[in-house]
């Protein structure tokens, strides 16, 4: 982590104090083992990638008093960050996550199903709680507004991900909006919140907002990559899981427009979701052989760009009170194409 | 209905304008299967109570204007109402509602699941649109407590209902706080709701939130008495499902305490929730032999009966801009303890 000196500041300070204030604020009560549940992934780690982001951006453009209100925004879209996870997990049978096994396979779908709709309930509580910390009134109804919005996001983008696996022609501009909805909506309202808890004018929230969804998308490109070819000790996630799906990554399109014979039918067996274990190895050396690693790495960078540029233009004009910060989320959005878990 | 003067003239009035909102406003959007699944229960009937009561109260309370603020709220807890009874039945396996096939049945599990989250996220998004219709600021971050609030507790409580069926010392006060969370909660929230839409004073929220919680309980303990000696034709759920399943409700509790003998075998034989057809149909006519029905209503009327005090109570305060309002709103609190669907 020595190429992100202000990042890693920021990835040793913030993930404590989000935990504790999850912890002691919004994830205890009863039945005790519906908040276990709940708890369950949380407890076994996550680089809280969102909450860094509100946090950021807050003491970014509103210094330490901004930092302090987004407090509970940033614990906010950690819960509803968990919520999907639960959720998808389910959905698709997903049973290893963080290094352990997923929620459902602990405690049953009933009530892994029932400990997303908790954490989704206390994600929307959280924000009552900024008020508490000094979050004006405008600023909390705002924050209801985008968090809403990118909860319906998020939703709609899980079913076209989900589609996408049954379906057979998906473009990359497909592929592209599904994973801005499933993944870079959420990390687009992570900045946005972070500049509402420092009051920022809407354009400055929009800028922030176009931003995180760079970042989320580039954050997507990168995990659908290190699907395949990451190490899954690092990651914690079992390999070649989306292939085996038939997930219809950049990757997977990308290495179907750019093979003929043995190797596309290998590739469109693996796109129709029923390939065996053999063909998904093979489909993994096909989708190397093709550069679609080096082209989905190109593609990530575009976005990383993007959004550091973002960052770069609030420079010039005077808004950002904290530099450090500012550079903490240039590198963050280095950080999402270049990590290896 | 002729029974309830004033609340069927709202029965008429409230269900189109709510559905026509809730259509118009929020559940229209891509992937189409997704809205499809989600709009599936609503589009199948229900007596959308609970905005009724928000409704209602607004405008007992505020008159007109009022009603008009208080229409996206309506729209939000029944959208909220929707998301619960989809994830219910999937948790409880439940195959028929309101007369048709549950969502899970004909979508398949994951869709249900994802329709679900769609409802939960459009009914957050649904307070913010209040703000638009004129609702204050203090008033919208109100609703957004309330209703967040309300979420965490239906969670709580379905958690609950889930566990107490498996497990054999359950009391008539757990059975009580249980169904308080899983149904009052939200009938509470209504009322609560109605009263933001006024902007009345918090005294008066509290008031109408107690009102909620006393229908809520009564609702719930009428829809358990319904679930074992109702019409199956006029509940449109299958008759004796709670048996099958164990769930410890007001009637079984009260049996198991008034019965000996073979009579109590079978029914902790039920109360176990692993009784056959033969035993179920024994312990529905046993249940009616111990006088369960009897105590049953007399308990949900009493808390009809508290509710109904509490309107008649503000009635004296002048605080009421709309009689017939106020006369619905003790309709009601009758209507939902002698319903027969």
């Amino acid at each position: 982590m020595e190429k992100y000196p202000n990042l890693s500041k920021l990835l040793v300070k913030y993930p404590p104090l989000v935990d504790s204030y999850m912890y002691r604020e919004l994830l205890h009560g009863d039945p005790e083992y519906l908040y276990k549940a709940s708890l369950h992934l949380l407890r076994a780690g996550g680089k809280r990638v969102r909450p860094v982001i509100v946090l950021s951006t807050a003491r970014m453009l509103g210094g330490l008093e901004a930092e302090q209100i987004a407090l509970p925004l940033a614990a906010g879209v950690e819960l509803f960050h968990n919520f999907t996870l639960i959720h998808d997990d389910i959905m698709d049978k997903d049973t290893v996550r963080r290094g352990v096994p997923t929620v459902h396979v602990i405690y049953g779908e009933d009530t892994a199903i029932l400990a997303g709709d908790l954490l989704f309930a206390l994600s929307f509580k959280a924000i009552t709680q900024s008020l508490e910390k000094g979050l004006s009134l405008e600023g909390s109804s705002r924050a209801l507004e985008v968090l809403s919005e990118a909860a319906v996001r998020v939703s709609r983008g899980q079913a076209y991900d989900m589609r996408f696996e049954r379906e057979e022609d998906v473009t990359y501009h497909d592929y592209l909006d599904m994973i801005y909805l499933k993944t870079g909506a959420l990390i687009e309202a992570s900045a946005r919140l972070g500049a509402i808890a420092a009051e920022a004018d809407r354009d400055t929230e929009e800028a922030l907002g176009n931003y995180g969804a760079f970042v989320g998308v580039a954050f997507q490109i990168r995990d659908d990559i290190l699907g395949v070819f990451g190490d899954p000790e690092k990651t914690g996630k079992p390999i070649y899981n989306d292939l085996r799906r038939g997930k219809k990554t950049i990757l997977l399109l990308y290495a179907l427009a750019h093979s003929s014979g043995e190797d596309r039918r290998v590739l469109e067996s693996v796109a129709k979701g029923n390939a065996g274990e053999d063909e998904v190895r093979e489909a993994a050396k096909i989708i190397e052989k093709t550069g679609a690693l080096e082209y989905a790495m190109k593609l990530a960078k575009t976005y990383s760009d993007n959004a550091v540029a973002i960052i770069e233009d609030l420079e010039k004009t005077g808004e950002i009170v904290d530099e450090e910060a500012a550079a903490a989320l240039k590198e963050l959005a280095r950080f999402v194409v270049e990590r290896d878990k």
